[in-house]
């Protein structure tokens, strides 16, 4: 029997890990299941699950919650302290799917436990990457990647020292616009821009996945959670989404994870590590699907993985711009005031109108990130 | 510093791995190095890596043995009882590349001391499966697999519990008749069956590949290392060979190996295990490669692999039958006195005509061998 918080437990991820834990009910105590505004909802997967503790993140929900648990011994508490309590709380696993800034905050009192961290928020290391690995590094936690790609480079280096490796390959899709060239990239809407070829995801995320911004965060990411620095982290192009990243190592052995489209494949190999557990998730059938295909990103039609890649090897607080102009400009996008080629020409502008500080704290990590969405809104909006 | 003897030194693996060990003089010993016959390369070998023991497997090559190495320390031996003496001799690695069923006692000798066995002698796992992997279990000795197929598998399985394995599944290239129509198969010449596509191999085993009981026997090889049984151990048509074996786990996730068609990349695996040592071999370049393809075994055209699989499950002593009877006819269709269909006619024939005893020893394996190849011959040439 082991235990379990999920930070973020009515969202995507968090609906994919209680889909695993309900299917493997004795196995697992839950402890902490938060939301951030959806009381109804926790309520009742904190009764499902009988969580000791239910907390949401609008303290204005809070009557609803209690309301909502009355009857049973499930503590309820709202606001951003007792998500940080329900970070620190002790648990075998902390799942860490807080979406944005707000997660950041409540992972970093779990990692400050030394516990295991199952991390599918992007924003702590996006944002706040060396605060984050300086902080798992102090207290010794282990942190154990969600998302399908750091999820897949960490299975292909099970054993390895990361000193062996040549090169690690975070695979791309590509996105929806894959092949578009670049005088329709310049027309392309928000609705074409959120039909992503094989993920089903929020508005914000499909962009991202249009602009190959999602895979440059993914390469910030990365570039923290395997230290072997830009020169050995790159990104291949691979449209079907099968392999989910590769690592090869000096002797030429390459080691690649491949799967469904399904996020309950990361979670379970991040929950049972460094064991296995089952998915109802179907048998690959490389037969079925018949080919695999590769090619080179296109950074001239695509520049948002060469802003992450730079910005990531300029470190300090630069990844932390990149990413808050990102979430202005794809906000922008998505209203209809500003062009889809615009959102990696603004990011490229931000970065270049200030050179922000190195942010040695949360505090000043989330104060740089308002800073670049003010700075970014007054270079899109000159007076 | 390591030390190594390496049985089968004049091979191809051997060359291979003494390859290897040229790039990496100072970090390696080299204890024995044996040869079949070839007196003058063993003697150059023995010369140029300082090694204690040189010992050729045929006796009336121990005279130009001694005279190529006079004026050294190197002490040259001859005959069966000093092949075993050098495999038995104490080496962080034996790497055991003897082709054939010479290759096994020298090959057990290494086994039954415990050591670090780097294992490329098809026989020893095919014929021998029960009696070497028994003696594995009584040894203690660890078995690294160098074929690249089980190399690709035991690094997909590093740090996992075969109880998590959903499939282990070996690659085929499917062979250089792998588009052709049945008709065209009946009258395939040897000459066409050694052009291999993506390696370059010896005759027989070219032949094998042609037939695609080379995969069968490798099929075999991996039913021993990997004990998931039958139902979990499959193959799978990959015409590139980029992709040298797979393993899916309980949760979805599948990890492949990949790596470039030469030796030196599994070997360089099994010599430096578990750490990674450098090789020359290129980097994977995935997008100048653009497409890995897959389709499932035709078991109709190829049988090969059906009649393999089903010797692996009977076990026992057919697999030694199925591997001694597979001998005999690819050499008579390399003599042109069968067709290359009747190959696998021929093998299935042999294996329904006698059921062999279960061989405890190793002398029981040999003794079988023997009496399935005569037995093949009588059924081929009827009186």
């Amino acid at each position: 029997m082991r235990s379990i918080s999920i930070l973020g437990a009515t969202g995507s991820i968090g609906a994919s890990t209680l889909d695993l834990i309900r299917r493997n009910r004795d196995q697992w105590r839950v402890v902490a299941l938060t939301a951030n505004s959806n009381a109804a909802e926790l309520a009742k997967l904190a009764r499902e699950f009988s969580a000791e503790v239910a907390v949401v993140a609008d303290e204005g929900c809070l009557p609803a919650l209690r309301e909502s648990l009355s009857g049973t011994s499930i503590a309820a508490m709202a606001g951003s302290a007792a998500l940080i309590e329900a970070g620190a709380r002790p648990a075998d696993v902390t799942v860490a799917a807080i979406v944005g800034c707000a997660g950041l905050a409540p992972t970093m009192a779990a990692i400050a436990q030394g516990r295991t961290v199952a991390l599918a928020n992007k924003e702590a290391l996006v944002s706040a990457g060396e605060v984050m690995t300086a902080a798992v590094a102090r207290s010794g936690a282990t942190l154990l990647p969600v998302d399908s790609e750091h999820n897949a480079i960490f299975q292909c280096l099970a054993g390895n020292d990361l000193a062996h490796v040549r090169w690690i390959t975070l695979t791309a899709s590509g996105g929806p616009f894959r092949d578009w060239p670049a005088e329709r990239l310049a027309h392309a809407t928000p609705a074409e821009a959120v039909k992503h070829p094989n993920w089903a995801m929020g508005a914000k995320i499909s962009v991202d996945s249009a602009t190959m911004m999602n895979k440059g965060l993914e390469y910030i990411e990365a570039f923290h959670l395997f230290p072997v620095g830009t020169e050995r982290l790159r990104i291949i192009v691979h449209p079907q989404s099968i392999v989910h990243s590769m690592v090869e190592y000096r002797d030429g052995s390459t080691l690649a994870q491949l799967g469904p489209s399904d996020m309950r494949v990361p979670i379970a190999s991040a929950l049972a590590w460094p064991a296995r557990m089952d998915t109802p998730c179907a048998p690959l059938d490389l037969a079925a699907i018949g080919e695999l295909t590769f090619r080179s990103p296109d950074e001239t039609r695509f520049p948002a993985t060469r802003l992450a890649r730079e910005a990531a090897a300029a470190g300090g607080g630069v990844p932390a711009v990149l990413n808050a102009a990102n979430e202005v400009a794809v906000a922008a996008f998505l209203d209809g005031k500003l062009a889809f080629t615009r959102i990696a020409a603004q990011v490229e502008e931000t970065l270049g109108a200030f050179a922000p500080g190195v942010p040695a704290t949360l505090e000043e990590v989330i104060a740089l990130d308002a800073e670049a969405r003010a700075r970014t809104r007054e270079l899109m909006e000159p007076a």
